[in-house]
């Protein structure tokens, strides 16, 4: 249990990292100075989580009072800007997190909705929020259509995996650990195929499949 | 008053659906993918009540609560992608139940600030922000100045609704629920007069009197 | 401690008015009608500390409630309706304003933070918020990257006012009204030499130092 509970904060961590970096990469293409590359990483990271924090009644946010967010998406600005090369030849590994962040969000964020004791309606518009949500905020500062809703498989995968849970809560198919496991197994390995399957359309996959959600 | 409550259920999902068609059109204009005209259109449907909610302490927004919104605007939403010529030829009901649902929501906005304690000032901005927020929210992500702010009349109806649902509200006139439909009336009103003074310049009105909120 | 308050007072009402005035100018030039400007102008004024108090759970948030806020940001758009040549010779004194409004924004919306019980950490970033918070929208609304991000010195300033209030509340160095007063006075002075030392750049700096926030 202590060991799951490590892997759990492990992920979370993981996956600030690489939502704070797409922030900041994104930021950085746009030539915003340091503080706006902070202020979009920080935003990617914990946006989606402040504003499903704001409808279930969870004040203040986690995003807003958990240093490890803030510093993680610290991290991820500092290294943007200080060492790029480094960051773009993490190219691979933070796609890998990306999912994770994004398979992690949605079920953390469909089970907050429930532990709140909202319906499962709520659950699952907040589960997808929590895993998009950011990525959503990142494009409107940087003044673009979000992609998430030009591309269908990544916000798709989101919400499989926010039903998932809200489906194993309500018809108690197993322990409510299990069924985040799952749920999380499922929208990341959807997220990983559907990437997988854009590799084989060349050219346009480096752009397309991208740390950008 | 059973029909009365049955009157203003049928208004409720007219205009909603009204809102979300507005959505799913501008959305599927600027090539989103079905997530984004889902998104969209439930954005616009129920962006301004969530608002709302949000400031007066609603906690969870009615709008992510309430199975029948999201019904609507999955619906529209599905209208839009499979029968768009369909869609098309809704142009003249879609406008009315659009002006309906201006109506309503500036109404029902300001009653429930009222409701919840909240001062006249709250009330009559949060019956603006129902009305229109959404509207604005869908031009935000679509990456365009909201097109409220730039034409007069349709926020302008929504602002002199939600005033008479104070003004009565304080100076008791008569009922409330006399207030509210005399309110809704004469939004509505005015946003038909604005419609029709705007046919009257021809060219530019079907695409500035469209249900672009 | 009288003569304290009404400073306080003037201050507050000084700096909204120079927020309202950035937003109802910066609509005007977009060719936004009189409701478009009224909106902007209400929401540079108000914005950051509406976002603050829905992260604080102050419900409603007190830029809804209170009238003079409201007021402020409606004569600020009626002076730039009509007297739009005597706010553009205003320029001098609307610079020094806005300096006033984002330094006592900061450091109120850190206490106001800190006084509902919220760790450090949430008082800097909502610091930061209610400050910037109302220009970031107004950008996000006119359709443009927030210029915030894109200039360091704006909320740096913010960052360090709100930093040195919860600093000084942590270690208690003095009474928290000290406090306030020399966080403020800092990050007002650090925004004074930033544009100082930018007027030494001329032809960029009259549209790069001017109201915006």
């Amino acid at each position: 249990m202590e060991k799951l509970h490590s892997l759990y904060n492990f992920l979370d961590v993981a996956g600030t990292f690489a939502f704070a970096i797409s922030g900041a990469t994104a930021a950085r293409q746009r030539n915003l100075d340091l503080f706006g590359i902070c202020a979009i990483a920080f935003v990617v990271a914990c946006g989606g989580g402040i504003t499903r924090d704001l409808c279930i009644g969870a004040i203040p946010p986690t995003g807003l009072t958990t240093w490890y967010y803030l510093a993680t998406a610290m991290t991820a600005a500092a290294m943007t800007v200080g060492f790029y090369s480094v960051v773009q030849r993490m190219n691979r590994p933070v796609i890998l997190f990306d999912a994770i962040g994004l398979s992690l969000f949605a079920v953390t964020g469909a089970q907050k909705a429930l532990a709140y004791g909202h319906n499962g309606e709520v659950a699952v518009l907040l589960g997808i929020t929590t895993a998009v949500g950011g990525g959503v905020l990142r494009d409107v500062l940087l003044n673009r259509v979000p992609v998430i809703l030009e591309r269908e498989i990544y916000a798709s995968a989101a919400l499989i995996g926010a039903l998932f849970v809200v489906a194993g809560n309500y018809l108690k198919w197993m322990p409510n650990d299990w069924i985040s496991v799952i749920g999380l197994l499922t929208c990341f390995t959807l997220r990983m195929l559907a990437l997988r399957y854009r590799w084989n359309l060349p050219g346009s996959s480096e752009n397309k499949t991208g740390p950008d959600k």
